[in-house]
Parts: structure tokens; C-alpha cells; sequence
């Protein structure tokens, strides 16, 4: 297609895309926005060597022939970005038929980063997400992200361990991560160091003289209930030495049931200051109902369905065109994309969401409206899959979403709001000013997300002459 | 842990691993082993460098203190693997229970590479096998893998689409991926293509200028009808000019229905060497499905449902200890991990796998057996999860599956066998091997894998021990 755009002369249109999904992950009702610091890395690299033209110089078209042209190939060479994006803050909370992303530039450049900036942007907003569930769930008790060996791949990895620190994780397991993006990391013993020691008691010993300040202990390699007696043997031997077994980790069987026998038995032993961990396959769910039934948990540890964001791995989301200007135009024109679908119809136009706020700070609405047209005075907003559904939003405050990431190619967004933990704290905040009904994980309050009015006219006038046309 | 490995002495302790999975993915009869040339490069390239030590240095513990010791930090900076590995090639059919990949080594080692080898191996064994299905689902119908901007990070699409091409793809759409793993690449245009020109006949005409010996069209980005005929009128114009329109494709709206009305349409108009490709969230049962009502099809395109193994995307593999050596020992101990469920009890010993034949060269059944202690001689398998399960393979011709892939922290795999296209020859040649009973898409047959007989009757006994001292 770049090539195709260069040889047309197409590729000096401007256009704009927008990125955005279609549907609540996990059937929740919000998503956090996250991939944005890859975004600006990827925009930042963005180039051809002289080994990649190479490369693409080496291809063959299917019928024959090469499929670059030398002269193409050539331009590569000296191509730069002229792309101007802008995005929500990482740690946002967004929802559907929303912008996330607002790349405008040549047509060229623009399509050139789709695939790359759908990449991260959907998989890092996915596990952001799936990571705010699964903290809300565990109501601020910490939760480890532990998921790399069953992540998508060692880049699926790493970014998936920021994605969930920005999501709420207190820790991950993936040193790597931790140093790459500063994002705190932890971590305990597995099963295999307990079966490379003659006992379990002997092993447990040797990691509490190793780790005095920081012990926790696995207690299922063999029997649960003697494990527990031996990590309590361990733990009185580490209170003589004025020390603190900091905790057990159970990581098979019944967890509920074994956190309180766990708890009790501690207790008895008089170590009451010694957490209980739990970790095996769990998610939201399973958290939920573990700490409904009562379990005295101190710490989660979650690894695989996170990681991979295991009942939903994709978020679908889509990048599509809405407006073009031919070189020397002052005017946008609309582009649109019609579909049977009312879901997939796209919404024309340079937009930008506007978040309006109630007076007790919770969110009132967004308001997609396109930046050259500006909002009616009545500031309505409508439903984008069911015109009967509008909300009037006039005399709320409101701030807008995006925000400059890139100009001409050249990230502008500063290191320090680039910062995995400061979109941590976005995210906190912005989960703060939802309403609980929207937070539920079962049937949530759906949120009123809505075109504003004069776009919506604008878009059902487009519709009709495009199926006239059809 | 490495760090108490190497403080407590027990690090020099020789260890044998096993990677193994569970469970057929995706409720099929095979896997196709996958991993083997990232794991190559991960051990290639496994080493501390001074800023990673650095930042290890940097790292408090939870309780106060650093969290590791400056004696430990620099015995990393000058460590180096020191492990072998055997693993089944790239390409392989395998199945549940049987190790994949075995290391052994000292301990600490051996655990070092544990995360990064169970993430690479576990995520690309998952997307080959998925790929495997979706091919066999297409029978012989070219499947080209382009689900990069929904796969989970750019690095899980760079790896996905190398496996996706070991289980069959016949082409990706990611050229990154094509450039570093050598792999066919091929692509089409998008919606946005059309949109960006005044009309679809314009953008259609355009396209076929640019690409007259592989011209594929997109018709669905208004009306699919309007579209064939659009292409249909390019397609003319094209073998006007000697040429020939490659294909149309159809992105969205059913399928099947839409297949059949635009072969008609071409036929009627003289194309009938224009072909149809279809996409839109296809996984291996809509393609059946697809292919079963007799749709006219010349090729897929395989995206989001590929990419991220959609309807499960982990594969859930572990890597358990199962023999230990003392430093100056000759022989290796049995180690066993207990577990109240007999799947996830593990097997003790040095293990491989022999694959036995019938005449007709299908598989007739796996045995993993322990190497230093070879095979009884009624070559008697016992199923792990049910004893009362058996098989006599005595007399049938056999091969073993491990083979060198690291030496002493050496790879010892030579290029060639490391090669995708290589990897894509060995899985087609091994889906040759397997009944059609074992391919079937609904309660394949289970494949016989099983333990050898005395090595079964170790484990018995091993458990009743470990039971009696718990």
C-alpha cells in the first residue's frame, strides 16, 4: 500500500485515523488505556536501514517480477516520520467508540504505523485492564503479576508485566520488566527448591538463613498441612533469632479452605504476623469468591490468566480513517467506512472526546466531537448504536482526552508521564470516578458514551449518500 | 533463588528438568512442537551484563537491607551457562505427558533459563499447533497469517508469525517476521486504500496499475456487490491489457453466501481465473464450516484467532525437577513433586522418548522412559493417568525423539535445523504419521503416550515413600 500511495502521488494526502475498540473487554464496564509509551518508543525508532530495503528489495512479487520498485526503495532509505499523534494519558480509563489514538499526517505514514500502534496499544489496554479487575477484586490487598512463562512471547512478556503495574499490580515477577520500566518486582521459591533438598524442613531452613528479612514460604511441594507445621517450625526458629517468617504461599488444592486452616494453625503456633499468599490460576473470580467466603488472605499472586489476559486475549481493536485533505486544501473532507453493522460503522471527522464530570467528581459522559465543527450549544450527546438514546450534558464541567504525544514525527510526550507508575496513579484516579455500578463484574452499568449531536447529523447525511452512491 | 542456590552450596548440585505440557491444546489430538530455535538463542545470548548487575545491586529487600549480596553480584557478572539441552525438533508432533525439552546442569542454571525457556516454548508449541489445525481445516488451501496487530505484543507477533508458518501458514502478512525468520510474506490492501480515493473504481484502478502481476481487491468497503462489479470492471480492463486480476477479497458479511454470489458474478463476466480469498475472524471451524457448504475459496487470511490462539491462549506448560546428582556422585537421585491430582504428579528420572511405528508408518505409541535405566523388554506402556491402561510396542520399529540442541551452555544445533521452512516440512510430514481419527477436530482419538513399564513401577513406589514420610 506505501507503495502505492508513493507512486499515485495519494500518499501527500493528509488523512486522519483514529483508534479506538468496540466492545467493554471481559463484559466489564471500562477499559484503562495503556501502550502509550511503546507507542512513543516505536514512533521514536521509527526508520528503514539500509538492511531492511535490502531486504524488501529482495522479494518477488507472486506473478513474477520483483515487488519494490528501486525508486521506492530509494525513498525509504530517507523516509522519516511526519505524523502528528495524539493520545489519552496511559492509566485513563476509556471506554467503547471512543478515540484512544489520533494519528494525522500523510496517508503514507499514517498506515505505515497502523499495524505497529494497533499492536501495543491494543495489548497493553487489554492487560492494563484485565490488571484493574483483578485489583478492584482483591480490595487493595497486593497482587504480584507472575504470568512470563505463560506469556505470548518474551516481548508479550515484558510489556504485559507493565501494562499490569499500570493496571494496579503492586509487583512483578519479571526482573527484566522491573529494570526495563521501574516497576517494583518480587518474588519467592518454587516447588524445585524445596525436591533439590534431602527434606522440606532443611529446605525451608536454608531459604529462611538466605532471605531473613523477607522469607516466604511454599508449603504444597508435598503434603499442605505438613508443610505448614514445618514452615512453622522455621518461622519459631526465625522469631528466636529476632527475625519474621513474612509468609507461606499456598499454590495448589482448595485455597479458601487451606488459607484458613493455614491461618489457624499460625495462629496456634502464635504466628500471627505471618501472611498467608496465595496464588494457582487465579483470576478476578476466583478472588472474589475466595475473600467472600472469608479466607484470611495477606497477598495475591497472579500469573497466567492475567498475563495473557486468558478469557478475553484480544482487545479487537481497530485504527480507521475518517477525514482526508488533498495537498493545498485548507478543508477536511469525511471519510467513512459503511458496514451492515451498526457497531462497525465509523464516525467521520478530527475527533476528540470530551470528559464531563458530575458535581460529586464521578464521570457524567464522553462526548466524541470533531475539533473543526466544535460541540452544539446543547452539548448532547448520542448514542453512536442507538440514536434514541441521548443525554444532555450542558453546564458540567469537562476536560478533554487527547493529549500530544508526537508532532511531525518527533515524540513530545515527557519521560516523567511516560512513567509506568505514574499511570498507576492516573488509573487509580480515574477508577475512583466511576460509579461501583460500573465497576461490577457481573452485568455492569453501561456507561454513556455519545457522539456529539451535530456529528451524529453529520454522519447519518454521510450514510445516506454513500448508500445512495452504493 | 539463585542466589540461595549458590550461597547455601546446593547450586552445584547437578539437576535434570523436564518442559512438558498436560493437556491437548485446544481439546484436539496432537501438538507441534515449537520454541526450539528462540530457546537456541536465548541460551546463545545468555549472559549478566554490568548495567543488569547494577540494577540487581539497586534492589531493596521487602524487610530492609539490599535484596542481593555483593559476593552473589559478582560471581553473575562473570557467570556463565553451563547446561545441556535436548529437545524434540522443531516441527515435531507431541503430545501431553512426554518432555519436550530436557535440561540438565547445576541447579542454579538449570533454573535460571527456567521462565524464559517455558515462555517461548509454551507460546510458540500453542500457535504452531493452532496453525496446524487451521491448515488441515483448509485442505491444501494456501492460509496466509496476518493477526500482528492483534497478537499480544510486537514480540509475541514476531514469534507467533514464525510458528504460525512451522504449523502450515502458507505466508505472513508480517514482514518484519518474514526479513528475521525467512519466511514467505504477502499482504493485500485495506479499507482505507478505498476510502482515500474518490471512488472505489478509482482506488481499484489505481491498485492495478500499481500491481498488475498480484492484484488482489477489497471489495467490502461499501457494498459487496458494488465491489465485484467494480473489480469485475478492473478485472476486464486488466486482461485488456494482458493482464490478469489475481483476486478479489471479502473482509466481512457471510462468507460462504457472499463466496459463492461473487464466483458466479466473475464467471458470468469471463474471470474465472480470478480467485477469492476470504478473512474476518476465521479460525479452523469456520473455515471447515466455510468449505463444507461448498463455497468457491481460493485462500484464507487468518488474523486475530490465529495470532493470539484466541480460544486458548496458553498452553500451559511446566518444567518440573526430576533426578538430582550430588557434586561427585555417579548416580542421579529420583525427585518427585506430589500432588493430590495424578495429573500433575511428575515422572522421577532421565527421561526420552522412543516413538514407535506401525508398518503402514503411522504412530503406533510414545514411551517415555528413564535413560540410565533403559527399556523392559516387553517394551509395555502404561498409561500416567490410568495404570489399568496398556500397551505392548515390542517388536514395532521405533525412533527417539530428544535430540542435541545445547552442550555445556553451547548450542550445538546447526543452522539448517533451525530454519522455519525446515520446521514447516517436519510437522506436514508428521501430520502424515497420525490416524485421521487423531486430526479430527470434534474428540479426536487419544493418542497412547505412556511410561515405561518399570519406570511406572519406580514412580509407585516413589510416591509411597514420599506418602509415608509426609
Amino acid at each position: 500500500m506505501a507503495q502505492g500511495y508513493w507512486e499515485t502521488g495519494q500518499g501527500a494526502t493528509q488523512a486522519c485515523f483514529h483508534a479506538y475498540f468496540r466492545d467493554y473487554p471481559f463484559r466489564g464496564g471500562y477499559a484503562i488505556a495503556c501502550g502509550m509509551d511503546q507507542l512513543a518508543e516505536l514512533i521514536d525508532g521509527f526508520a528503514f536501514s539500509a538492511e531492511d530495503v535490502d531486504y524488501l528489495a529482495s522479494l518477488d512479487a507472486p506473478g513474477g517480477g520483483r515487488l519494490f520498485k528501486p525508486a521506492f526503495l530509494e525513498y525509504l532509505l530517507t523516509f522519516s516520520l511526519r505524523v502528528d499523534v495524539d493520545a489519552v494519558a496511559e492509566g485513563a480509563v476509556v471506554f467503547p467508540h471512543e478515540p484512544i489514538v489520533r494519528v494525522m499526517g500523510p496517508i503514507m505514514d499514517c498506515q505505515l504505523i497502523e499495524t505497529a500502534l494497533l499492536n501495543c496499544v491494543n495489548f497493553e489496554t487489554l492487560i492494563a485492564t484485565k490488571a484493574a479487575r483483578v485489583c478492584l477484586a482483591a480490595h487493595g490487598l497486593p497482587v504480584a503479576e507472575f504470568g512470563l512463562r505463560r506469556a505470548q512471547g518474551a516481548g508479550g512478556g515484558m510489556w504485559a508485566s507493565r501494562a499490569a503495574v499500570v493496571g494496579g499490580c503492586a509487583s512483578t515477577s519479571n526482573v527484566l520488566a522491573g529494570k526495563t520500566y521501574d516497576l517494583p518486582v518480587s518474588g519467592t521459591h518454587a516447588h524445585s527448591w524445596v525436591m533439590s533438598f534431602p527434606s522440606e524442613l532443611e529446605a525451608f531452613r536454608a531459604y529462611a538463613r538466605e532471605f531473613p528479612r523477607n522469607c516466604v514460604l511454599l508449603v504444597d511441594t508435598y503434603n499442605v498441612e505438613q508443610g505448614i507445621r514445618n514452615a512453622i517450625t522455621v518461622g519459631l526458629e526465625m522469631r528466636a533469632r529476632g527475625e519474621r517468617l513474612a509468609g507461606i504461599r499456598i499454590d495448589s488444592g482448595d485455597l479458601a479452605w487451606l488459607a484458613k486452616m493455614a491461618r489457624r494453625m499460625l495462629d496456634e503456633a502464635g504466628l500471627d504476623d505471618c501472611g498467608i499468599v496465595l496464588s494457582n490460576d487465579l483470576d478476578e473470580y476466583t478472588i472474589q469468591s475466595i475473600l467472600d467466603e472469608g479466607a484470611p488472605v495477606s497477598s495475591w499472586g497472579v500469573g497466567t490468566k492475567l498475563a495473557c489476559a486468558f478469557d478475553q486475549p484480544t482487545l479487537g481493536g481497530v485504527y480507521k480513517l475518517s477525514a482526508t485533505r488533498a495537498p493545498g486544501q485548507a478543508e477536511w473532507v469525511d471519510r467513512l467506512k459503511i458496514s451492515e453493522s451498526a457497531a462497525k460503522l465509523t464516525v467521520p471527522g478530527v475527533l476528540d472526546v470530551r470528559r464531563y464530570y458530575n458535581d460529586d467528581g464521578t464521570i457524567a459522559g464522553d462526548m466524541v466531537f470533531d475539533v473543526n465543527a466544535g460541540v452544539d450549544e446543547g452539548q448532547v450527546i448520542v448514542d453512536p448504536l442507538d440514536s434514541m438514546r441521548r443525554k444532555k450534558l450542558a453546564g458540567k464541567r469537562f476536560s478533554t482526552m487527547l493529549e500530544p504525544l508526537a508532532r511531525n514525527g518527533q515524540v513530545v510526550l515527557d519521560a516523567g508521564d511516560r512513567s509506568a507508575m505514574e499511570a498507576q496513579r492516573r488509573c487509580r484516579e480515574g477508577l475512583a470516578c466511576l460509579d461501583e455500578s460500573q465497576k461490577r463484574m457481573l452485568n455492569p452499568h453501561t456507561y454513556p458514551v455519545g457522539l456529539e449531536y451535530g456529528l451524529c447529523e453529520r454522519r447519518r447525511a454521510l450514510v445516506g449518500k454513500l448508500r445512495g452512491i452504493a
